[in-house]
């Protein structure tokens, strides 16, 4: 199998395009941050073409500019070649805004509260329709560009292309084929919730994958459950994280990501205008996440204001960082206001400027706040993986140690060596910050040793050779099994 | 085993006690409706003394005055005697209206959105160490009351005892136990919300019993995800239903109940003032629920609209029956509110007085509106059980279809017999009143006469006979086992 017949495709470009003001030529950029992006260094890793989503005006034209797609430079230094899909406007707009951001993200993030939302009507069928003709389009493209080779290996990456997979085993039904899901997959009860067609067609049209990645074991159990609670003739294998259905037999796998080594390392990191000298003299706890209420910063926020009232945190102070996302999602700028609320709550409580939110979608901003932490915060609700928990401790450079949600996929590689907590516990939360703030400076630097040890192996490259070398194996059991 | 030997508990006694101002004297009272009450059938059935917690000032004076119990009638003309508890009031009031109503009724029920709500804090360590010696208090009852017997057989039902079998196994290691939980069990990643303590201290605490039973597989299923997830020592086994530990095996089972016959007949059913003459006509349909966000009223009117404006239903009117349910719950007042809005809406867009609402607790009422419907809808977003979904098809008498919700323990047996519906779907509901109205009448009937006929064994007897045969069969198979 060489790596020239790898066929990788994902919906978010995580690069777009602009008209320069000055040339009026079209200019390509790199957004920042998220798992979405790792995709694309693992393009480069890989050294194929990746095939993404069209977004804006201008990228549709770049697209028609170069239908053999364009080179890029990615921060790792890696060149991509990247090829953009033209979706009919209308259908992408659908999907992006509405099947994958109010159906597809809320059901696996646990996004709906099931007493105001959601309700299906006509618009929630529509888009469903919608979502069809957006699977067509990849399917259509992945084919087309492989349509040449004879031995065709296929990499579908996240949420969006779920259902790709039915549509590639159609036309090649001896393909390797892996889908991996960068999110969390939810329980049989929460997905359930899903319309009878969106819920049983996303499960079907999966399983004809070869193999099906998560970033956690939770995850994968979650969608094996899925699978025998809506596909009465699937056999699921819990022991072996398989299913067999129709003659066909697909491998559930557990592949952790921590970070992207060259990634890491090509950045200039900096602190954001006036932290170093807020923050000077202080101890520092950082809170860090995208504008998104699975992030759990107000309950953060509200834990640390515990911590200070039972313990002497006089010296103490609290960044929450955040990345811009998604604003317009009303669940978003909802989560932003209650973040802000609980800190001049907690301000009020502590003195003033006790605790400051800081935004913006500056990687080097991010990496700074991680280096000058005295205690790392990720106690999200629910987190495909969330990369930053890896990426943290590695260039943190104060022995911080780190209080990580067990709901966290990166839990399950790095529960042992961090402060686990339950993120809807204030109190378990609050003594996790006094415990950790407490120890002594041996203690921290032989605890953060320890956690460097274990986040170091979780690499882009090991997680793409676990890719390649998992389907590898499950393919070839596959012919066994025939 | 003889009943003689049979110790029956239950937290609400489903009897209540006041003054009459006339003599001044104590006067008890039933409570209407609930799954509660079908516990005090039970004890009629078993003729057996029935310890329950006393709830009001004239409850305690009540049990103060008899130690030995009391003697009531029931609706079923069955007498049962009841003991109640006297509990430390502050510690009673804490687990009635914060850890049953707040922590369990939530967990179970799928009650929290994640993102608001739940937040634990030292409020919530509290009403855990009173919960425990809630739980005492009901061990300590149950353990004196059967001093004397040799071989006690102990009933223990519903989700606010889930942790009496610990205590009881403690000092009675042989004997058989049985824990019924009425409600809903949730998903491993839902219960797993609650305070690590909790979490692993009720499963734990349950285990001890010889047979756990629930109404629907589906509840069983999900608790034997919740002791994978929770208890590493435990050894499950989900083809089995089985969960073995520290050298005990405790069995699940699913033991459905459809209603109680003689309570049912006992009845005088009459419709609320008013509604003949509405109704008159008119076909209408149905919803009955408590004042409880489950119960998904609002959806159901919703649906009823959007089935108006896609068909013919001119004729058609909708009455929303309620029983009013501990109002002071704000989740239940929001919801109140919530369906009068959908109802004014929707009057607004069908014609005024097209829907009602109807609310009080008088059973007679209910009943009498069960067999005026013409289509019965039971929508709830989650039930244990239901039993609403059987009693109202074997009242009725115009051969009404039912719109049943797939999150109904109900729907394991009735399911196939009605027209089964997610209940987050309003277009899936709007199509399934459409049709519903759309049958001929030799349809209607035959489909009515097959759910009469799936519903009839369903009784309380055949449920109590279930509960012993079942704990006869897994005492006797721990003995073989041992």
């Amino acid at each position: 199998m060489t790596t020239t017949d790898v066929f990788l495709a994902s919906k978010r470009a995580a690069l777009s395009y602009d008209t320069d003001p000055g040339t009026g030529e079209l200019r390509a950029w790199l957004a920042p941050g998220g798992t979405g992006n790792v995709v694309a260094e693992q393009a480069g890793v890989l050294n194929v073409s990746w095939i993404a989503s069209a977004d804006s005006d201008d990228d549709r034209r770049a697209a028609a500019a170069n239908p053999e797609g364009v080179t890029m430079r990615l921060h790792s230094g890696r060149d991509i070649r990247v090829r953009l899909i033209r979706h009919d406007e209308r259908v992408f707009r659908s999907v992006q805004n509405h099947v994958t951001a109010d159906l597809l993200w809320a059901a696996n993030n646990y996004g709906w509260d099931r007493w105001t939302q959601p309700s299906f009507d006509a618009a929630t069928r529509a888009g469903w329709s919608d979502f069809d003709r957006f699977t067509h389009d990849f399917a259509d493209e992945l084919l087309k560009s492989s349509a040449t080779s004879a031995d065709p290996l296929f990499l579908v990456h996240d949420y969006q292309l779920v259902r790709v997979p039915a549509l590639l085993r159609e036309q090649r039904p001896h393909a390797p084929i892996l889908l991996f899901v960068h999110i969390p997959w939810p329980s049989a009860d929460y997905w359930r919730v899903l319309p009878r067609e969106a819920r049983a067609g996303i499960v079907r049209d999966m399983l004809p994958a070869t193999t099906i990645g998560f970033f956690a074991d939770r995850w994968c159990r979650n969608f094996l459950d899925c699978v025998a609670d809506l596909l009465p003739d699937a056999r699921v294998d819990r022991e072996a994280m398989t299913v067999e259905r129709q003659g066909h037999r697909t491998q559930l796998r557990t592949m952790p990501l921590g970070y992207s080594p060259l990634t890491l390392d090509g950045r200039q990191p900096e602190l954001p205008e006036g932290v170093e000298e807020w923050a000077s003299g202080h101890r520092l706890v950082v809170h860090s996440g995208r504008t998104d209420p699975i992030k759990n910063a107000e309950r953060a926020v509200r834990a640390f204001v515990l911590a200070a009232r039972s313990g002497d945190l006089a010296d103490v102070r609290m960044l929450v960082r955040m990345n811009p996302n998604r604003l317009y999602v009303p669940a978003n700028a909802d989560y932003v206001r209650r973040v802000e609320a609980a800190v001049s709550e907690a301000n009020a409580a502590l003195g003033p400027d006790t605790v400051r939110i800081h935004t913006d979608n500056d990687v080097n901003h991010t990496i700074a706040c991680f280096r000058r932490a005295d205690l790392l915060m990720f106690n999200s609700t629910v987190d495909g993986q969330n990369l930053s928990t890896f990426e943290a401790p590695l260039v943190n450079e104060h022995d911080a140690d780190v209080i990580l949600s067990e709901m966290c996929g990166a839990a399950e590689v790095l529960g042992p060596y961090c402060r686990t907590v339950n993120p809807f516990d204030l109190a378990e939360q609050a003594e996790a910050i006094g415990a950790a703030l407490a120890q002594d400076d041996g203690e921290r630097a032989r605890s953060a040793a320890r956690r460097r040890e274990a986040a170091r192996p979780w690499t882009l490259e090991s997680w793409v050779r676990a890719q390649l070398d998992g389907l590898a194996a499950d393919h070839g059991a596959r012919h066994d099994h025939h």
